[in-house]
């Protein structure tokens, strides 16, 4: 009998329908997500019903929806870097094979990162609105060759970030306490937080977990004026501190793509200087594609279904 | 006697002294722009006299004012590439060597490119707008991996700008008459003009000269959808060409920093697919102290005051 397949994500498959191909060649039955939006706790669980795998958006997977898909449910691959949707513990008792699409993320994540910076440098964004209005008014931005860049977190986006940043000339600082040293590239100063706040034009975060790691003592470091980007997370900066540096000029320009709650309405919205953006930084064609296709493999793979 | 310099640009070594040391440093005699803004004919025939050598910028250096300033005048060093400003016939008779800094604004016009393609494909201009206003609207953006990009012109910025691209993965095509094609670099495609619009995702112009490469028929050929990018000048496209491409769609997005007048006022900044800037390709605190001490360096030596 060929495996069901039950799809999570709304969008999956949407643009380009190669993961859903890919599916199909391996000769498993493919359901689609019946609704066309994020599936509730009633609905995965009778989504799930007589289903061996799932490709997994954001839907609750707790234990009450693992429990009920057991014994069959044999996987379920994440379409994302986040699984905080999974009851791991759950997972595990009914036998659930989880994974997730760490690479596919990478580029696009780089490449907003990269997009506000330039943008925030060259003040794109006041220069389109004022010359839009009929106003012709040249200022000076900054050139990011010999620019100090701080990178918070050097894992897998940290260093694309960094590579990226090294084709324009930039100076590469990082921050991160779990650095293997040997392994920075070269181009790059291993430092101190502390050391690297005092130091550096522009700070980029790409860490993990929800510790905060901006708070007001930080900002009170950093050179005014400093450019703040933040791809990463929004618990890692201290919203009011952050505010307050943005009044006072020690923060001159900054982007967020993540938020202290979402969808955001809180009074950065407010502050022309901030570059605001919801939660997209994972959104564009090739990372969907990438992400879909990992998952499958994934998918399949945990499901015996492999091909090699 | 010492040598004098008078000072063109209002703009020189505002930002950083370091030019200006440089002068002062070979030992002349340093004479500032007396106004704070461009010269006209009768001010810069004045501010000539008893001059040896001139900084400079975009004020009328004709035949009548060379003729004015000679014989003393021996050279003029302009800060930035174009010297339209100058009569090169008339420098010639009255003996004055004219230099410029034709290397100076890679980077700053390089880095402005990829801030406005990377703003177009990720949407940040509309989606920040939105945020702004308290819309959670995420949608899809273009990643720069495996997009192909047509280079028309491959000149010292050309390169520049598909080096950068290269490091985001993007495929390289590239359309100049004048190249020499065994000085392509790896991963760079040559093409016809025809085969480079028909293929690519996103065009960015390069060229020099003032005739008109995207007309009607160019548009035509164009995938619907394309990325238009001119950091070059207004005149090699046809505006209302343009117009009509955005209008049905062909062209998806467009940035322009040069224009067909200046200060632009024209039909342009009614669309909101259009990200436009006032001629600022080259306004970084680098660009400007990169081409001011190049100037400067080529004065000195046009002046016989050379340290080496």
């Amino acid at each position: 009998m060929p495996k069901t397949v039950a799809i999570g994500p709304s969008s999956f498959a949407e643009k380009d329908p190669t993961p859903l191909r890919m599916l199909e060649a391996a000769g498993v039955v493919v359901k689609p997500n019946p609704f066309g939006r994020r599936l509730s706790e009633a609905e995965i669980i009778e989504h799930l019903q007589g289903v061996d795998g799932l490709i997994a958006g954001l839907e609750p997977l707790n234990r009450r929806v693992l429990q009920s898909a057991s014994p069959r449910l044999e996987a379920l691959a994440r379409v994302g870097i986040g699984v905080a949707n999974v009851d791991f513990d759950a997972a595990k008792e009914f036998e659930v094979a989880v994974s997730s699409t760490p690479d596919g993320p990478i580029d696009a994540v780089a490449e907003m990162t990269l997009a506000a910076l330039l943008s925030l440098a060259r003040q794109l964004i006041p220069t389109n609105a004022a010359l839009h209005r009929g106003e012709w008014t040249k200022s000076i931005g900054l050139g990011l060759r010999g620019t100090k860049v701080l990178l918070i977190g050097y894992g897998r986006i940290g260093r694309r970030v960094g590579e990226l940043l090294r084709a324009f000339g930039a100076d590469i600082l990082v921050c991160d306490p779990t650095l293997d040293i040997t392994s920075a590239l070269p181009g790059i100063t291993v430092v101190t937080l502390d050391q690297g706040l005092a130091a550096t034009d522009v700070i980029s975060l790409h860490a993990s977990g929800e510790a905060c790691i901006l708070d007001r003592a930080a900002f009170a470091q950093m050179k005014p004026g400093v450019l703040l980007l933040n791809g990463a997370r929004g618990a890692l900066v201290d919203e009011v501190a952050l505010l307050n540096a943005l009044e006072s000029g020690i923060v001159g320009g900054t982007w967020f793509d993540a938020f202290w709650e979402e969808p955001y309405r809180g009074k950065l919205a407010q502050v022309d200087q901030a570059i605001l953006t919801p939660h997209v930084c994972t959104y564009t064609e090739q990372c969907r594609l990438q992400m879909e296709s990992e998952a499958v493999r994934n998918l399949l793979r945990d499901l015996g279904l492999q091909k090699d």
